[in-house]
């Protein structure tokens, strides 16, 4: 392990988490009220921490993939323990354990909350709250890859662990300029739905908090009943529009600015990506159309495909109290919850292009039941995938169930029932927001214990990282020395 | 596909069938009531059915991995309708939903029932209820095995997709007279149960109804409390002994036949079995104590260890209605549930063998992760799993979860809530027998649509038959001419 490598790099890390406080420390200034002095306290704070972990000077410079997952792991939960200052000294959010969470839930862009009532709280609190899911959206990793000059062949380590999914690799040439320009269309998406919210009647305050929280898939509205607060057709489908493009692939519109229109249109995650949402939001708006949830068919697809998209990309905002829908329906949203967005994207899940490889592999087994000599691949966008990516898949799926089904255990004891139990660890593992029953889209995490929300926590933080991570910093040999 | 071969031995199989009624047919007979009549016309039924299947000549004699899959899910499939004519000739179970639901919940050693009223049903008919269990216990093919004279090589072929679990190999060489074995063993604990119950107290039509629930790890009584009806702790105890018994590799039996004590003890999966029992009965009686279900930690010992092995063993007797127990002790049940019994036994779920190897396959990947260059293989009782045999492992857990995820969403839209819907699910496809919520030990699956009923059987048949053969009769591919 080297030590001296991780803590340049989670100093590196503070530094940038402390410029990313100003913003909020100049809207708590234009706002007014006491948080300003928070916000300052806070920077100065992050500032000194990751000024202390920079004068750690490494031995030697070269750095392994466990001295990536270490920077990942630690990076995230300290960026996010540091995001929890302004939260904590502001009064917002006294208890450490809540602030924790809802700092955690920012950075992972889960979007779940602690607060009751967020309305009470100050504009700059609120602004850091929804910042926090536009830095954490393309990972705070990313944009430190996208900054440091020396990122070179080390940085892909830290990718891998770091990017969602199995298509990084795309990026392995140059991951320097890669990353810059991940970030480039990042900051134009942002900018375009920003001034879309505004033209809808916004004030550029809420557009830019609901923007953070779109494109970041993240969730946290600056309202009591998130999107639903606004009543706007308009709002509701330019939100919809970019929660959607916010969970496909970026590398797509990579594609893209090389005219590269063929790879898109046959790209089968994005297709499987658009048919889930299509087929999902169809049979939930017959679901709840003919449960009598709402009294028109037009009515239930407005709802309905909203929340579709909301959920399978992860984000989490809501316009409809999706608690009181017929259990098919939340089944459905259950299942998108764990099938996630696109790999590649800023959303959270187990992400579509492992389901189809999944289902792909499925296939494969069933046919060679049928012809036992037969012989065959296992193919994406043409391209043949290796036996041992497809391994690494199916070990995927068993750790995330796994880590569900562990997870659920420990949150149940709690003494929460089986309902809230078990959807807010699937909702916090798949960087979702709500769940269901008391954490339901009008509930909050308010009632867990302050152990129960450090559980959920360290569930978002191993959703966000895809598992690997976390689970590595939970195993002791990770931690044993000489091994690399 | 060999359409001769597989009528004949379907037709053998009815037959079977038809000898097994004959028990029931004495019972009712010495029980009075209009029942033999009931039982007489269904004798005649299927073996007329049986003759006509048997009618059918094959071209050929060859049999293929499809052929054994068809014979197989076919036959489940058959002998478990003409299973149900008693109940609907009787008027016992006058829908042919409910006594087909009931008959599958047999043969499959499920335990599940849609009656509400058990007391009321004659003896005659009970007592084929429970034998169906009996019957259904080592599987209606091993007994055909252990009987058809010209078994051999074909026969493995049957076996590979019935007995249930990757040990199946050990019985290749001659898997005739290994299934006479099998067959002697489970003659044995069965005579061994039904005297002890019988030494308890309890009469000699309970004792044979509660040993066949026990040794076929189904879950059937005939009383409407279950096991705890009798009030006895003593036979308590003698039935959770043989259900876990019942749920041990029935190889390992004959390894103590052979006085090979050592392969016995050392058995990785026996060890986990009865670790995770020991774990699990800890868990729940600490935490319903503690929840303040039961006054005394004895009294709370007592059933949450009955408990825990009707449900890892897949049996499904109750002593206590554990839909009031608290939410981590529920979760840990359902995680039996999913977890199952070992390989080889009549239990059903995942099996243990399958949790071992994903666990072990998960660290091997940690390790991995943390030393690149390592390399690291799997070993089962010391001998090395081989890649394939571990990659059907992984295959095998995500259709299993596809299979509860996909069947959970079609009950859900009979609008069940959430918890009924899945835990009948996840209870039906692990042959369990009750769920939580509608379905809890003191509930019963009367309520479902007949349509859910249907497909509630087929879940049981697919968890008996671990997924693939249910499945593959689902697929197109698989019922395409010139095939093998």
């Amino acid at each position: 392990m080297n030590c001296g490598m991780i803590a340049q790099s989670i100093g590196l890390l503070l530094y940038i988490e402390a410029a990313c406080m100003i913003p909020s420390f100049a809207v708590a200034m234009i706002y007014g009220g006491g948080d300003a002095r928070a916000f300052l306290f806070s920077i100065l704070s992050v500032s000194a921490a990751a000024f202390a972990a920079r004068l750690v000077k490494p031995a030697r410079k070269d750095i392994y993939a466990k001295d990536g997952y270490a920077i990942v792991g630690l990076g995230w939960l300290l960026a996010s323990a540091f995001g929890a200052l302004p939260f904590i000294v502001s009064g917002a959010i006294p208890h450490p354990a809540d602030a924790f969470f809802e700092s955690v839930s920012g950075f992972t862009t889960t979007g779940a909350t602690i607060l009751r009532d967020i309305e009470s709280l100050s504009a700059g609190i609120l602004f850091w709250r929804s910042f926090t899911h536009w830095v954490g959206g393309m990972g705070v990793l990313v944009l430190m890859l996208a900054i440091l000059p020396s990122a070179g062949a080390k940085a892909f380590l830290i990718m891998r662990a770091e990017t969602t999914g199995p298509s990084a690799d795309k990026f392995v040439p140059k991951v320097g300029s890669a990353a810059k320009i991940l970030y480039g269309i990042y900051a134009l998406i942002t900018l375009a739905q920003a001034v879309l919210l505004c033209l809808g009647g916004m004030t550029v305050y809420d557009s830019l908090v609901h923007t953070f929280g779109t494109v970041g898939t993240g969730g946290f509205s600056d309202k009591n009943t998130s999107v639903a607060a606004f009543g706007s057709v308009y709002i509701e489908m330019v939100i919809a529009v970019f929660m959607m493009l916010s969970g496909v692939n970026f590398t797509l519109y990579y594609s893209l600015l090389r005219r590269d229109w063929k790879s898109v249109l046959h790209d089968e995650e994005l297709r499987f990506y658009c048919a889930l949402i299509f087929a999902a939001a169809l049979g939930v708006t017959l679901n709840t159309y003919m449960g009598g949830v709402y009294k028109s068919i037009v009515e239930a697809a407005r709802y309905a495909s909203f929340q579709v998209i909301s959920i399978i990309t992860t984000t989490g905002f809501s316009t409809a109290d999706f608690n009181v829908w017929p259990s098919a329906s939340q089944f459905v949203l259950l299942i998108l919850m764990l099938v996630g967005a696109s790999a590649g994207s800023t959303g959270g899940g187990m992400k579509c292009v492992r389901i189809i490889l999944l289902a792909k592999i499925a296939r494969r087994e069933f046919l060679r039941l049928i012809h036992p000599n037969s012989v065959s691949v296992v193919k994406l966008n043409g391209k043949t995938v290796e036996s041992e990516t497809l391994a690494g898949v199916l070990i995927f799926f068993f750790l995330y169930i796994a880590a569900l089904v562990a997870a659920t255990v420990l949150i149940s004891l709690d003494g929460s029932d089986l309902v809230t139990s078990a959807t807010s660890v699937l909702s916090c593992v798949g960087n979702v927001g709500p769940g269901l029953g008391v954490v339901g889209p009008a509930g909050s995490f308010a009632g867990f214990s302050p152990l129960c929300k450090l559980a959920l926590s360290l569930c978002m933080v191993a959703g966000r990282l895809e598992i690997y991570p976390v689970m590595l910093l939970c195993v002791p040999e990770f931690w044993r020395r000489g091994n690399h």
